[in-house]
């Protein structure tokens, strides 16, 4: 027997790369410290022969060697999915040692490991959060400075780059995709689940941070796993870098208010903070250039807004039903 | 009264920075562990007024922060030189837990420390090591893509983005410094130092390791040091960056083993091995782009054979004193 292991198995996008790698016949292995994961994404799997989970923090060295251990039994390791992050990114700012510990320190022992259990393929959730903030400047996989702006960042930048040492010393393969925002269900946080849970909550008004002019790429989580699989299967080298994302200038926070007021409350006012920010660590905007992921030949079907606006149908559904 | 703390404090290069730093009038507070670095290096300062040290591992929060509170009274501190890393590449290699601790900890300690005390400035040693293998390649600080090939260099490029994110949320000011291969006395490792004790071991052969193509540019430490002290003085943004070293391309381990020859048994033998690298995590060659220090005003007075002959001369003095 042949297992994916996949930590932050318990989070929004762990849930649908679950759900495709059993559709191909995949046996897998989740893990999650649920501290932000949640167990109902598991209820769907839970008793099919192809699934097993374990709640385990991953920054626990021995909790998650032992973890492994019991799981591959006889078996193997055909790869890790390392999906376990902080996904709080102002929580990591106000408290560093979040990131450290949940970016971070998972990454760093996801590879002691794989060392130790010689799984041979790494599959690394990485962000766009780790180039800074470039501007208008379309961002391609080589471009520097890197200049994280936020500890979440900081800490994927930091995971990276010991995986590519990794590389250098002992891990046969590695494919480090650089997430772009994801959106889709099911949704646990985000700008789109903050606005509608606060449409639900008071419908008359909409109150956003900032001035509405961000501008970012978005994606949505059934193309990402898309990509990530994709890529899994066609990508040559040993260490592999890949921006996931739609080409595009992406949306603006006004668009997106927009959008989920037209289908939540369409007769809410929405009020608009100042500055260009909503936080500190939040890179205003940014656009990818995915020439790379396209070259070995995978392309996004919908744009920056296409993406939302199937993300706001389905997360106006979804937080309706727990409403 | 002002600090100037100094992690790594009993190292090579912090030896060389306390002298300048207490010529210059300053008062300095050094840290170390020991693990590493020599306390004789501290005899010459023991006794004077401006000088105070601690034996403290800086990747030990608590005792980190005692040792700054006791230090610093009721007075404050300027600002943290912050040299305290693993030096020895090849052990992280084999213990990615050195790097961690010795090279990455301590920089997230001094962050958590300089926010604590309200710390106004960083000088960071950061190193060639983050940029990886770019070739014949001219390294200028913005270069992309960043594929350290050691847990060292991950570690530092760690550092790097941590300093970075710090700067966003807090930190007022931080320089970082991209230190080239450095050489000079008081020297405690090096292909320098190897290279006089296997000579004063076994004056007839000296053995290389690898085939004595690889190629790096070299600095003398007092250069360094001038040029970290420069950049205290001048560098005007909140976040710099800056590669120092010559802007040559370097010298090559056989100019180094014939140089090192000719100074300590002229009639020696030298034997080379086979390969580019001498190890696994080290780059082969690199070449520096120095123009932006160039432009702020510092050059170094000699090129990387001119600093490997001062150096050589140093070393043998130095281990002929030992041995």
């Amino acid at each position: 027997m042949t297992l994916h292991v996949l930590t932050g198995g318990a989070g929004f996008i762990a849930s649908n790369l679950i759900h495709r790698l059993i559709d191909l016949g995949e046996t897998v292995f989740v893990l999650d410290d649920l501290s932000r994961g949640r167990p109902d994404f598991w209820a769907p799997f839970q008793g099919r022969p192809r699934f097993r989970s374990a709640i385990v923090d991953c920054a626990d060295l021995q909790a998650f060697r032992t973890a492994l251990r019991d799981a591959v039994g006889d078996g193997d390791i055909a790869a890790v999915w390392h999906l376990a992050a902080n996904s709080d990114i102002p929580a990591g700012i106000a408290d560093p040692r979040i990131d450290l510990q949940r970016t971070f320190m998972t990454t760093f022992n996801t590879l002691v490991l794989m060392r130790e259990f010689a799984i041979p393929t790494l599959h690394f959730a990485s962000s766009s959060a780790i180039y800074g903030d470039h501007g208008e400047t379309a961002i391609h996989e080589d471009i520097g400075p890197l200049e994280p702006i936020s500890n979440y960042g900081a800490m994927k930048l930091a995971s990276e780059a010991q995986i590519r040492a990794a590389v250098e010393a002992f891990l046969p393969k590695a494919n480090v995709v650089r997430f772009p925002n994801v959106v889709g269900v099911p949704a646990t946080h985000g700008v789109i689940v903050d606005f509608v849970d606060k449409l639900q909550a008071t419908p008359h008004t909409l109150d956003v941070l900032g001035d509405g002019t961000q501008r970012k790429a978005y994606l949505h989580v059934e193309e990402l796993v898309d990509a990530m699989l994709f890529i899994a299967a066609h990508a040559q080298g040993r260490y592999n870098v890949f921006n996931v994302g739609p080409p595009d200038q992406g949306v603006t926070v006004r668009a997106i208010a927009e959008t989920v007021r037209d289908r939540v409350a369409p007769d809410a006012e929405i009020r608009y903070g100042t500055g260009g920010r909503g936080w500190v660590g939040d890179v205003p905007r940014f656009r990818y250039a995915t020439d790379r992921l396209a070259a070995l030949g995978w392309r996004p079907r919908h744009d920056s807004i296409g993406a939302v606006r199937r993300a706001v149908d389905q997360i106006a559904a979804q937080e309706r039903g727990r409403g």
